[in-house]
């Protein structure tokens, strides 16, 4: 499986992911699920990915097979957000339709679901998902975040803190959080977690980390996590039963 | 959908569900389901139940016929506990078995998962999952907690706060924000939440609540979870980025 989140803010964005896939239990190994598609003082464009690894690698490297041979269409040339996102909606339909009857017949999952969030000059900072149909949403002051993969044990914490209004180093404190909380509760997703911070109108990515298992800050957050969680829970007035 | 967990800890369990069912999201009802077939000074008896509410309703109704037609086996003859959860598994692979046909090939969900948790005479205290096709697993020392339904919202707070020798006070409490986390989060996980609290060789279900969503006592953990929840997270240290 695969947690990837984006956040968008009034001050800017934050993307992250985490780096595990598995084919079953007894086939578990790291892959990189964040892109960076920039243009530096043009536009910034970051791609997460998940699903099937065949198909969204397969999607990265049509996406840089075109930048590499100066396609008229690629992120380069493409005037909006927007039109990138449909952009890599049509390369997803294009890998589905030419793998899905194989993948199908032996019942493979071939999902692959995509965030891309970027800013173009003369754009705000934007964040779509983008289905397996190949169609997107976008994330909106009332719904500043959007989830991909193992989503759900991630989402409380979110709910919890996150709005339109939070500065951009909280939203990523925040989504460091809910990648760790899925961590611990899901095996299937798992370090390195990839983490990148934008200020809006920066056009560069300025603030990215890549922390491991092992790093001394995910390892502090996540301590000081657990310890002021149970402070908290202590705190929790006791129940006052009903009796029989 | 639904959420119901339970606890078992080595001072007794907790079991805990909420009152939400829907079909579809323009027919959501409130339906009670966790269920009391204790009988006190003897053996206690709590079952909660999650999936197609046509199916659950069938196999309380029939655990509750058992008992009142006095059937040679019903809650109230059988030895332990674990018989009592074969016994609850017989009951779904009878109902399942009935309906199955019918719904399969309208493609609905049959699905029915149950928690079964009490102490008999002469016994520890035992915490079960029934699955729908009727077998059973039993929560450990190692697993002191059970859930089924809409799961994984509220496994993180479980992971981070539970473990066999946490009190029995503290594991409702921990319950009721596992479930109100999830209802936070999920629209199809409401209240009233219905929740039990039994002590070890008490042989009496002596403590229980059902809270309503404007409850007093809901409102204020809920309210103080919350800000204890933005104190720990505005004590994280700040994130020390990589740059470029």
């Amino acid at each position: 499986m695969t947690y990837c989140l984006g956040i968008v803010t009034q001050s800017g964005f934050v993307v992250a992911a985490d780096s595990r896939t598995n084919a079953g239990v007894d086939y578990i190994s790291t892959y990189q699920k964040l892109f960076d598609f920039s243009e530096p003082g043009q536009r910034v464009i970051l791609l997460c990915t998940s699903g099937n690894l065949a198909i969204t690698q397969a999607v990265v490297n049509m996406l840089n097979r075109d930048l590499k041979l100066g396609e008229c269409e690629s992120f380069h040339t493409l005037p909006t957000l927007y039109d990138a996102a449909c952009y890599v909606g049509e390369k997803i339909r294009h890998i589905q339709e030419r793998e899905r009857p194989w993948l199908e017949r032996d019942k493979i999952d071939f999902s692959c679901n995509c965030l891309l969030a970027g800013q173009f000059q003369g754009e705000p900072p934007e964040l779509y998902l983008i289905y397996r149909q190949g169609n997107c949403i976008q994330a909106t002051p009332e719904t500043p975040f959007l989830q991909i993969g193992e989503t759900k044990y991630g989402k409380p914490i979110l709910d919890r803190i996150l709005s339109y209004d939070t500065s951009v180093e909280d939203a990523a404190k925040c989504a460091l959080l809910s990648i760790d909380s899925t961590m611990k509760s899901n095996i299937s997703v798992g370090p390195p977690i990839d983490l990148v911070m934008y200020r809006t109108d920066s056009f560069k990515v300025g603030d990215r980390l890549r922390l491991g298992q092992d790093d001394p800050y995910l390892v502090e957050i996540r301590k000081q996590w657990e310890i002021s969680l149970r402070q908290a829970f202590d705190q929790m007035p006791p129940i006052e039963w009903m009796g029989l």
